[in-house]
Protein backbone atom coordinates (compact mmCIF):
# COMPACT_ATOMS: atom_id res chain seq x y z
CA UNK A 1 0.00 0.00 0.00
CA UNK A 2 1.39 3.40 -0.93
CA UNK A 3 1.57 6.06 1.11
CA UNK A 4 -1.08 7.99 -0.96
CA UNK A 5 -3.31 4.89 -0.99
CA UNK A 6 -2.83 4.91 3.32
CA UNK A 7 -4.06 8.07 3.14
CA UNK A 8 -7.02 7.68 0.73
CA UNK A 9 -8.08 4.91 3.16
CA UNK A 10 -7.77 6.79 6.56
CA UNK A 11 -11.65 6.55 7.98
CA UNK A 12 -13.45 9.45 9.25
CA UNK A 13 -16.15 9.14 11.92
CA UNK A 14 -18.94 10.40 10.36
CA UNK A 15 -22.11 11.22 11.90
CA UNK A 16 -24.49 12.17 9.26
CA UNK A 17 -24.23 13.74 5.25
CA UNK A 18 -27.37 15.93 4.30
CA UNK A 19 -28.14 18.47 1.94
CA UNK A 20 -28.24 20.27 -0.18
CA UNK A 21 -29.47 22.79 2.21
CA UNK A 22 -28.85 26.59 3.12
CA UNK A 23 -26.16 27.50 5.17
CA UNK A 24 -28.02 28.87 8.12
CA UNK A 25 -24.88 31.05 9.58
CA UNK A 26 -21.99 32.98 9.05
CA UNK A 27 -20.15 34.47 6.61
CA UNK A 28 -21.46 31.80 3.90
CA UNK A 29 -25.47 32.49 5.25
CA UNK A 30 -27.88 31.71 2.59
CA UNK A 31 -25.71 29.35 0.54
CA UNK A 32 -26.49 26.57 -0.58
CA UNK A 33 -24.37 23.67 0.30
CA UNK A 34 -23.68 19.99 1.79
CA UNK A 35 -23.15 19.14 5.55
CA UNK A 36 -20.70 16.53 6.17
CA UNK A 37 -20.91 16.26 10.20
CA UNK A 38 -18.06 14.27 11.67
CA UNK A 39 -18.74 12.40 15.34
CA UNK A 40 -16.46 13.42 18.03
CA UNK A 41 -15.36 16.35 19.99
CA UNK A 42 -13.19 17.52 22.91
CA UNK A 43 -15.46 19.99 24.02
CA UNK A 44 -18.72 19.62 26.12
CA UNK A 45 -20.90 22.97 26.03
CA UNK A 46 -23.55 23.41 28.03
CA UNK A 47 -26.12 24.51 25.40
CA UNK A 48 -24.68 22.08 22.36
CA UNK A 49 -27.72 21.56 19.91
CA UNK A 50 -25.93 18.51 18.42
CA UNK A 51 -25.29 16.04 21.20
CA UNK A 52 -25.62 12.92 19.28
CA UNK A 53 -22.48 13.97 17.29
CA UNK A 54 -20.45 14.67 20.42
CA UNK A 55 -21.28 12.45 22.89
CA UNK A 56 -19.66 8.62 23.16
CA UNK A 57 -23.13 7.12 23.88
CA UNK A 58 -23.76 8.36 20.20
CA UNK A 59 -20.57 6.36 18.37
CA UNK A 60 -22.08 3.28 17.51
CA UNK A 61 -23.85 5.35 15.17
CA UNK A 62 -21.30 6.46 13.56
CA UNK A 63 -20.04 5.41 10.40
CA UNK A 64 -16.49 5.19 9.69
CA UNK A 65 -16.20 6.05 6.08
CA UNK A 66 -13.14 6.93 3.74
CA UNK A 67 -12.43 9.89 1.58
CA UNK A 68 -13.53 8.18 -1.46
CA UNK A 69 -16.85 7.13 0.30
CA UNK A 70 -17.62 10.33 1.83
CA UNK A 71 -16.97 12.38 -1.69
CA UNK A 72 -19.55 9.48 -3.30
CA UNK A 73 -22.09 10.65 -0.62
CA UNK A 74 -21.34 13.87 -1.23
CA UNK A 75 -21.86 13.69 -5.30
CA UNK A 76 -24.86 11.45 -4.76
CA UNK A 77 -26.52 14.97 -2.81
CA UNK A 78 -25.23 17.16 -5.13
CA UNK A 79 -26.34 15.73 -8.59
CA UNK A 80 -22.62 15.22 -9.48
CA UNK A 81 -22.12 19.08 -9.90
CA UNK A 82 -18.98 20.57 -7.75
CA UNK A 83 -20.55 22.25 -4.72
CA UNK A 84 -19.67 24.05 -1.63
CA UNK A 85 -19.05 21.55 1.28
CA UNK A 86 -19.35 22.10 5.00
CA UNK A 87 -17.29 20.38 7.64
CA UNK A 88 -18.59 20.34 10.75
CA UNK A 89 -19.34 18.50 13.94
CA UNK A 90 -18.36 17.47 16.60
CA UNK A 91 -15.41 18.79 16.23
CA UNK A 92 -13.84 17.96 12.29
CA UNK A 93 -10.41 19.60 13.19
CA UNK A 94 -9.58 15.83 15.01
CA UNK A 95 -10.88 13.41 12.34
CA UNK A 96 -8.31 13.05 9.10
CA UNK A 97 -9.56 15.34 6.49
CA UNK A 98 -6.72 15.91 4.30
CA UNK A 99 -7.76 13.59 1.78
CA UNK A 100 -11.34 14.02 1.27
CA UNK A 101 -10.81 18.04 1.05
CA UNK A 102 -7.87 17.08 -1.64
CA UNK A 103 -9.81 14.75 -3.51
CA UNK A 104 -12.75 17.09 -3.55
CA UNK A 105 -10.97 20.47 -4.94
CA UNK A 106 -9.61 17.63 -7.73
CA UNK A 107 -13.14 17.58 -8.87
CA UNK A 108 -14.34 21.44 -8.35
CA UNK A 109 -15.55 20.78 -4.90
CA UNK A 110 -15.19 24.00 -2.43
CA UNK A 111 -14.63 23.43 1.76
CA UNK A 112 -15.60 25.15 4.57
CA UNK A 113 -14.56 24.44 8.14
CA UNK A 114 -16.36 25.20 11.11
CA UNK A 115 -14.23 24.43 14.93
CA UNK A 116 -13.89 25.27 18.01
CA UNK A 117 -10.21 25.93 17.41
CA UNK A 118 -8.96 23.79 20.07
CA UNK A 119 -6.79 21.43 17.76
CA UNK A 120 -4.71 22.87 14.53
CA UNK A 121 -4.28 20.64 10.88
CA UNK A 122 -1.98 20.82 8.23
CA UNK A 123 -4.90 20.21 5.97
CA UNK A 124 -6.31 23.86 7.52
CA UNK A 125 -4.47 25.23 4.43
CA UNK A 126 -6.59 23.17 1.88
CA UNK A 127 -9.72 24.72 2.90
CA UNK A 128 -11.48 27.76 1.67
CA UNK A 129 -13.11 28.78 4.95
CA UNK A 130 -11.91 28.44 8.10
CA UNK A 131 -14.53 29.50 10.13
CA UNK A 132 -13.12 29.66 13.61
CA UNK A 133 -16.16 29.60 16.42
CA UNK A 134 -14.05 29.97 20.10
CA UNK A 135 -16.64 29.18 22.74
CA UNK A 136 -17.61 31.72 25.07
CA UNK A 137 -18.29 32.04 28.59
CA UNK A 138 -21.33 30.34 28.45
CA UNK A 139 -20.62 27.29 26.91
CA UNK A 140 -18.93 26.37 30.53
CA UNK A 141 -14.90 25.91 28.05
CA UNK A 142 -12.33 28.04 28.48
CA UNK A 143 -10.34 28.90 25.50
CA UNK A 144 -6.83 27.79 24.84
CA UNK A 145 -5.59 30.79 23.01
CA UNK A 146 -2.48 28.91 22.08
CA UNK A 147 -4.18 26.66 19.96
CA UNK A 148 -6.39 28.99 18.56
CA UNK A 149 -3.16 31.26 17.69
CA UNK A 150 -2.41 27.28 16.05
CA UNK A 151 -5.49 27.41 13.95
CA UNK A 152 -5.20 30.86 12.65
CA UNK A 153 -1.66 30.00 11.53
CA UNK A 154 -2.24 26.81 9.86
CA UNK A 155 -4.31 28.55 7.10
CA UNK A 156 -3.40 29.74 4.10
CA UNK A 157 -3.56 32.81 2.26
CA UNK A 158 -6.11 31.53 -0.11
CA UNK A 159 -8.16 30.10 2.97
CA UNK A 160 -10.77 33.07 4.19
CA UNK A 161 -10.37 32.68 7.90
CA UNK A 162 -13.44 34.13 10.05
CA UNK A 163 -14.09 34.05 13.74
CA UNK A 164 -17.88 33.44 14.40
CA UNK A 165 -19.16 33.83 18.34
CA UNK A 166 -22.07 33.26 19.54
CA UNK A 167 -23.62 35.16 22.02
CA UNK A 168 -25.86 34.83 24.83
CA UNK A 169 -25.11 37.25 26.83
CA UNK A 170 -22.99 39.98 28.13
CA UNK A 171 -20.28 37.84 29.10
CA UNK A 172 -20.39 35.99 25.75
CA UNK A 173 -20.54 40.30 23.91
CA UNK A 174 -17.10 40.88 26.36
CA UNK A 175 -15.39 37.92 24.90
CA UNK A 176 -16.33 38.39 21.41
CA UNK A 177 -14.60 41.87 21.73
CA UNK A 178 -11.95 40.46 23.70
CA UNK A 179 -11.46 37.78 20.35
CA UNK A 180 -11.87 41.01 18.13
CA UNK A 181 -9.12 42.72 18.99
CA UNK A 182 -6.93 40.12 19.27
CA UNK A 183 -7.27 39.14 15.85
CA UNK A 184 -8.35 42.45 14.28
CA UNK A 185 -7.14 40.99 10.88
CA UNK A 186 -10.71 38.42 11.13
CA UNK A 187 -13.60 39.68 9.92
CA UNK A 188 -15.54 39.11 13.31
CA UNK A 189 -19.73 36.94 13.00
CA UNK A 190 -21.78 37.60 16.38
CA UNK A 191 -24.05 34.54 16.08
CA UNK A 192 -27.63 35.08 18.52
CA UNK A 193 -27.51 31.88 20.72
CA UNK A 194 -30.20 29.64 20.40
CA UNK A 195 -31.05 28.44 23.84
CA UNK A 196 -33.41 25.19 22.21
CA UNK A 197 -33.30 22.04 23.87
CA UNK A 198 -30.25 20.07 22.70
CA UNK A 199 -30.76 17.90 19.38
CA UNK A 200 -30.33 14.10 20.68
CA UNK A 201 -30.90 11.49 18.13
CA UNK A 202 -33.64 10.68 19.26
CA UNK A 203 -35.69 13.80 20.21
CA UNK A 204 -38.81 15.19 17.93
CA UNK A 205 -37.97 18.69 16.18
CA UNK A 206 -38.92 21.38 18.52
CA UNK A 207 -40.93 24.74 16.77
CA UNK A 208 -38.36 27.36 17.55
CA UNK A 209 -39.51 30.29 19.39
CA UNK A 210 -39.05 32.88 16.56
CA UNK A 211 -40.07 36.23 19.37
CA UNK A 212 -37.17 34.58 21.19
CA UNK A 213 -34.82 34.68 18.58
CA UNK A 214 -35.66 37.55 17.05
CA UNK A 215 -35.95 39.45 20.37
CA UNK A 216 -32.37 38.18 21.03
CA UNK A 217 -31.14 39.73 17.64
CA UNK A 218 -32.65 43.25 18.82
CA UNK A 219 -30.85 43.20 21.98
CA UNK A 220 -27.17 41.72 20.33
CA UNK A 221 -27.89 44.85 17.24
CA UNK A 222 -28.34 47.06 19.93
CA UNK A 223 -25.30 46.17 21.79
CA UNK A 224 -23.57 46.70 18.74
CA UNK A 225 -25.11 49.59 17.69
CA UNK A 226 -24.41 51.19 21.15
CA UNK A 227 -20.48 50.36 20.93
CA UNK A 228 -20.26 51.56 17.33
CA UNK A 229 -18.75 48.57 16.65
CA UNK A 230 -18.57 48.62 12.61
CA UNK A 231 -16.23 46.03 12.33
CA UNK A 232 -18.86 43.21 13.65
CA UNK A 233 -21.82 41.47 11.42
CA UNK A 234 -24.70 40.40 13.28
CA UNK A 235 -26.36 36.78 12.14
CA UNK A 236 -29.37 34.70 13.25
CA UNK A 237 -29.37 31.17 12.46
CA UNK A 238 -31.53 31.29 9.59
CA UNK A 239 -32.37 27.44 9.22
CA UNK A 240 -33.30 27.75 12.83
CA UNK A 241 -35.89 30.43 12.06
CA UNK A 242 -37.02 28.49 8.77
CA UNK A 243 -37.00 25.07 9.53
CA UNK A 244 -36.92 25.17 13.59
CA UNK A 245 -34.73 23.01 15.53
CA UNK A 246 -34.57 20.03 13.30
CA UNK A 247 -31.99 17.66 11.79
CA UNK A 248 -30.76 17.73 8.67
CA UNK A 249 -31.50 21.00 6.96
CA UNK B 1 -16.31 79.32 -7.86
CA UNK B 2 -13.92 76.67 -8.67
CA UNK B 3 -15.06 73.19 -10.38
CA UNK B 4 -14.15 71.33 -7.14
CA UNK B 5 -16.54 73.82 -5.08
CA UNK B 6 -19.28 73.74 -7.68
CA UNK B 7 -19.15 70.09 -7.56
CA UNK B 8 -19.18 69.67 -3.71
CA UNK B 9 -22.00 72.15 -3.58
CA UNK B 10 -24.52 70.34 -6.10
CA UNK B 11 -27.19 69.37 -4.13
CA UNK B 12 -28.65 65.68 -3.38
CA UNK B 13 -32.42 64.95 -2.75
CA UNK B 14 -32.29 63.26 0.27
CA UNK B 15 -35.40 61.44 1.64
CA UNK B 16 -34.10 60.49 4.98
CA UNK B 17 -30.86 59.86 6.75
CA UNK B 18 -30.97 57.15 9.66
CA UNK B 19 -28.65 54.30 10.91
CA UNK B 20 -26.36 53.34 12.36
CA UNK B 21 -28.79 50.16 11.94
CA UNK B 22 -28.14 46.51 10.11
CA UNK B 23 -28.08 46.20 6.79
CA UNK B 24 -30.90 43.20 6.37
CA UNK B 25 -30.38 42.41 2.69
CA UNK B 26 -27.87 40.72 0.05
CA UNK B 27 -24.01 40.62 0.57
CA UNK B 28 -23.85 42.72 3.24
CA UNK B 29 -26.94 41.27 5.87
CA UNK B 30 -25.57 41.65 9.03
CA UNK B 31 -23.40 44.66 8.65
CA UNK B 32 -23.77 47.78 10.84
CA UNK B 33 -24.45 50.67 8.23
CA UNK B 34 -25.85 54.02 7.94
CA UNK B 35 -28.86 54.56 5.52
CA UNK B 36 -28.55 57.53 2.80
CA UNK B 37 -31.79 57.57 1.25
CA UNK B 38 -32.64 59.84 -1.66
CA UNK B 39 -35.68 61.10 -3.27
CA UNK B 40 -36.86 60.58 -6.68
CA UNK B 41 -37.03 56.99 -9.03
CA UNK B 42 -37.59 56.35 -12.58
CA UNK B 43 -39.50 53.47 -11.96
CA UNK B 44 -42.91 52.26 -9.93
CA UNK B 45 -42.88 48.99 -9.07
CA UNK B 46 -46.43 47.52 -8.00
CA UNK B 47 -45.02 46.37 -4.42
CA UNK B 48 -42.05 49.43 -3.88
CA UNK B 49 -42.15 49.32 0.18
CA UNK B 50 -40.64 53.18 -0.23
CA UNK B 51 -43.09 54.98 -1.89
CA UNK B 52 -42.51 58.16 0.38
CA UNK B 53 -38.87 58.29 -1.50
CA UNK B 54 -40.47 57.31 -4.91
CA UNK B 55 -43.48 59.42 -5.56
CA UNK B 56 -43.50 63.23 -6.56
CA UNK B 57 -46.48 63.89 -4.05
CA UNK B 58 -44.00 63.43 -1.22
CA UNK B 59 -41.44 65.82 -3.12
CA UNK B 60 -41.88 68.82 -0.49
CA UNK B 61 -40.58 66.13 2.44
CA UNK B 62 -37.58 65.68 0.22
CA UNK B 63 -34.43 68.14 1.79
CA UNK B 64 -32.11 69.16 -0.45
CA UNK B 65 -28.88 68.88 0.83
CA UNK B 66 -24.56 69.10 -0.23
CA UNK B 67 -22.12 66.55 0.01
CA UNK B 68 -20.72 68.20 3.34
CA UNK B 69 -24.26 68.56 4.74
CA UNK B 70 -24.81 64.74 3.95
CA UNK B 71 -21.53 63.92 5.62
CA UNK B 72 -21.84 65.86 8.41
CA UNK B 73 -25.47 63.75 9.58
CA UNK B 74 -23.45 60.66 8.77
CA UNK B 75 -20.52 61.60 11.44
CA UNK B 76 -23.29 62.51 13.51
CA UNK B 77 -24.76 59.36 13.48
CA UNK B 78 -21.67 57.45 13.64
CA UNK B 79 -20.45 58.75 16.29
CA UNK B 80 -17.66 60.48 14.15
CA UNK B 81 -16.15 57.35 13.40
CA UNK B 82 -15.65 55.70 9.35
CA UNK B 83 -18.60 53.40 8.67
CA UNK B 84 -20.38 51.73 6.05
CA UNK B 85 -22.91 53.73 4.07
CA UNK B 86 -25.73 52.53 1.68
CA UNK B 87 -26.84 54.85 -0.04
CA UNK B 88 -30.52 53.75 -1.31
CA UNK B 89 -33.77 55.09 -2.92
CA UNK B 90 -35.84 55.68 -4.91
CA UNK B 91 -32.82 55.44 -7.54
CA UNK B 92 -29.66 56.93 -6.16
CA UNK B 93 -28.27 56.36 -9.23
CA UNK B 94 -30.12 59.91 -10.24
CA UNK B 95 -28.46 62.02 -8.24
CA UNK B 96 -24.95 63.69 -8.11
CA UNK B 97 -23.48 61.49 -5.65
CA UNK B 98 -19.85 61.51 -6.59
CA UNK B 99 -18.68 64.32 -4.45
CA UNK B 100 -20.11 62.61 -1.49
CA UNK B 101 -18.34 59.33 -2.50
CA UNK B 102 -15.28 60.99 -2.75
CA UNK B 103 -15.60 63.30 0.38
CA UNK B 104 -16.51 60.33 2.33
CA UNK B 105 -13.92 58.05 1.25
CA UNK B 106 -11.40 60.70 2.20
CA UNK B 107 -12.44 60.16 6.00
CA UNK B 108 -12.16 56.57 5.76
CA UNK B 109 -15.98 55.69 5.06
CA UNK B 110 -16.79 52.90 2.75
CA UNK B 111 -19.96 53.56 0.22
CA UNK B 112 -22.69 50.40 -1.40
CA UNK B 113 -25.20 50.91 -3.45
CA UNK B 114 -28.34 49.75 -4.16
CA UNK B 115 -30.14 50.36 -7.52
CA UNK B 116 -32.53 48.97 -9.89
CA UNK B 117 -29.59 48.95 -13.34
CA UNK B 118 -31.74 51.69 -14.80
CA UNK B 119 -28.83 54.76 -14.86
CA UNK B 120 -25.57 54.38 -14.78
CA UNK B 121 -23.56 57.02 -13.50
CA UNK B 122 -19.33 57.32 -14.01
CA UNK B 123 -18.83 57.93 -9.96
CA UNK B 124 -19.91 54.13 -9.43
CA UNK B 125 -16.29 53.41 -10.17
CA UNK B 126 -15.38 55.03 -6.91
CA UNK B 127 -17.83 52.62 -5.21
CA UNK B 128 -17.28 49.55 -2.88
CA UNK B 129 -20.15 47.78 -3.74
CA UNK B 130 -22.72 47.96 -6.40
CA UNK B 131 -25.49 46.18 -5.77
CA UNK B 132 -27.78 45.81 -9.04
CA UNK B 133 -31.25 45.10 -8.46
CA UNK B 134 -33.07 44.35 -11.74
CA UNK B 135 -36.99 44.23 -10.91
CA UNK B 136 -38.24 40.81 -11.66
CA UNK B 137 -41.87 40.77 -13.92
CA UNK B 138 -43.85 41.03 -10.49
CA UNK B 139 -42.97 44.58 -10.37
CA UNK B 140 -44.57 45.76 -13.65
CA UNK B 141 -41.24 46.73 -14.65
CA UNK B 142 -39.56 46.24 -18.17
CA UNK B 143 -35.77 45.62 -18.01
CA UNK B 144 -33.48 47.58 -20.13
CA UNK B 145 -30.51 45.53 -20.96
CA UNK B 146 -28.21 48.41 -22.29
CA UNK B 147 -28.66 50.30 -19.81
CA UNK B 148 -27.91 47.31 -17.09
CA UNK B 149 -24.89 46.63 -18.79
CA UNK B 150 -23.37 50.22 -18.64
CA UNK B 151 -23.63 49.74 -15.06
CA UNK B 152 -21.73 47.23 -14.72
CA UNK B 153 -19.23 48.64 -16.69
CA UNK B 154 -19.49 52.23 -15.08
CA UNK B 155 -18.01 49.95 -11.68
CA UNK B 156 -14.19 49.67 -11.35
CA UNK B 157 -12.07 46.88 -10.74
CA UNK B 158 -11.75 47.79 -6.80
CA UNK B 159 -15.75 47.42 -6.72
CA UNK B 160 -17.48 44.47 -5.89
CA UNK B 161 -20.54 43.87 -8.24
CA UNK B 162 -23.46 41.52 -7.21
CA UNK B 163 -27.04 41.20 -8.51
CA UNK B 164 -29.70 41.19 -5.94
CA UNK B 165 -32.90 40.02 -7.32
CA UNK B 166 -36.39 40.49 -5.17
CA UNK B 167 -38.68 37.10 -6.24
CA UNK B 168 -41.95 36.58 -5.23
CA UNK B 169 -43.11 34.03 -8.21
CA UNK B 170 -42.36 31.42 -11.01
CA UNK B 171 -41.63 34.16 -13.44
CA UNK B 172 -39.41 36.13 -11.08
CA UNK B 173 -37.46 33.10 -10.42
CA UNK B 174 -36.58 32.03 -13.94
CA UNK B 175 -36.05 36.18 -14.70
CA UNK B 176 -33.15 35.73 -11.98
CA UNK B 177 -32.30 32.57 -13.79
CA UNK B 178 -31.68 34.67 -16.75
CA UNK B 179 -30.00 37.63 -15.59
CA UNK B 180 -27.49 34.91 -13.52
CA UNK B 181 -26.65 33.58 -17.04
CA UNK B 182 -26.26 36.75 -18.34
CA UNK B 183 -23.61 37.54 -15.97
CA UNK B 184 -22.16 34.81 -14.85
CA UNK B 185 -18.90 36.72 -12.82
CA UNK B 186 -21.46 38.41 -10.53
CA UNK B 187 -22.65 36.82 -7.74
CA UNK B 188 -26.64 36.06 -7.46
CA UNK B 189 -28.43 37.42 -4.19
CA UNK B 190 -32.30 35.88 -4.48
CA UNK B 191 -34.64 37.61 -2.25
CA UNK B 192 -37.84 36.56 -0.61
CA UNK B 193 -40.09 38.92 -2.01
CA UNK B 194 -42.34 41.34 1.05
CA UNK B 195 -45.58 41.61 -0.17
CA UNK B 196 -45.88 44.35 2.76
CA UNK B 197 -48.09 47.42 1.96
CA UNK B 198 -46.42 50.39 0.56
CA UNK B 199 -44.70 52.18 3.82
CA UNK B 200 -46.09 55.59 2.99
CA UNK B 201 -44.82 58.43 5.00
CA UNK B 202 -48.11 58.52 7.20
CA UNK B 203 -48.39 54.41 7.46
CA UNK B 204 -47.87 53.05 11.05
CA UNK B 205 -45.44 50.11 10.86
CA UNK B 206 -46.95 47.21 10.36
CA UNK B 207 -46.30 43.83 11.79
CA UNK B 208 -44.17 41.71 9.46
CA UNK B 209 -45.94 37.92 8.91
CA UNK B 210 -43.43 35.44 10.12
CA UNK B 211 -45.36 32.66 8.97
CA UNK B 212 -46.20 33.81 5.56
CA UNK B 213 -42.01 35.59 4.93
CA UNK B 214 -40.65 32.42 6.38
CA UNK B 215 -42.67 30.15 4.29
CA UNK B 216 -41.85 31.86 1.06
CA UNK B 217 -38.01 31.55 2.26
CA UNK B 218 -38.77 28.14 2.28
CA UNK B 219 -40.23 27.91 -0.97
CA UNK B 220 -37.48 29.73 -2.58
CA UNK B 221 -35.03 27.41 -0.80
CA UNK B 222 -36.85 24.38 -2.02
CA UNK B 223 -36.68 25.70 -5.69
CA UNK B 224 -32.79 26.52 -5.83
CA UNK B 225 -31.96 23.32 -4.12
CA UNK B 226 -34.07 21.28 -6.31
CA UNK B 227 -31.94 22.82 -9.54
CA UNK B 228 -28.81 22.21 -7.89
CA UNK B 229 -27.95 26.40 -8.15
CA UNK B 230 -25.41 26.09 -5.97
CA UNK B 231 -24.10 29.63 -7.30
CA UNK B 232 -27.10 31.39 -5.79
CA UNK B 233 -27.09 32.95 -2.26
CA UNK B 234 -31.10 33.00 -0.95
CA UNK B 235 -31.66 35.58 1.89
CA UNK B 236 -34.73 36.97 3.36
CA UNK B 237 -35.15 40.42 4.85
CA UNK B 238 -33.73 40.06 8.38
CA UNK B 239 -34.74 43.43 9.17
CA UNK B 240 -38.31 43.01 8.02
CA UNK B 241 -37.95 39.85 10.27
CA UNK B 242 -36.68 41.68 13.07
CA UNK B 243 -38.43 44.47 13.36
CA UNK B 244 -41.34 44.13 11.01
CA UNK B 245 -42.39 46.81 8.15
CA UNK B 246 -40.47 49.91 9.76
CA UNK B 247 -39.30 53.24 8.62
CA UNK B 248 -35.72 53.84 10.18
CA UNK B 249 -34.62 50.27 10.75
Amino acid sequence: MSGHERAMSERIRISEIFGPTIQGEGPLIGRPTIFVRTGGCDYRCTWCDTDYAVLPEYRDEWAAMDADAVMARVAQLSGGGPALVTLSGGNPALQPLGPLIALGRSRGYRFALETQGSVAAPWFAALDWLILSPKPPSSGMTIDWDALDACCEAAAATTSRVLKIVVFDDADYAFAKTLAARYPKLPTYLQVGNPAPARRNDAPATQADLDDLLGRFRWLAGKVMADRWFAATILPQLHVLAWGNKRGV
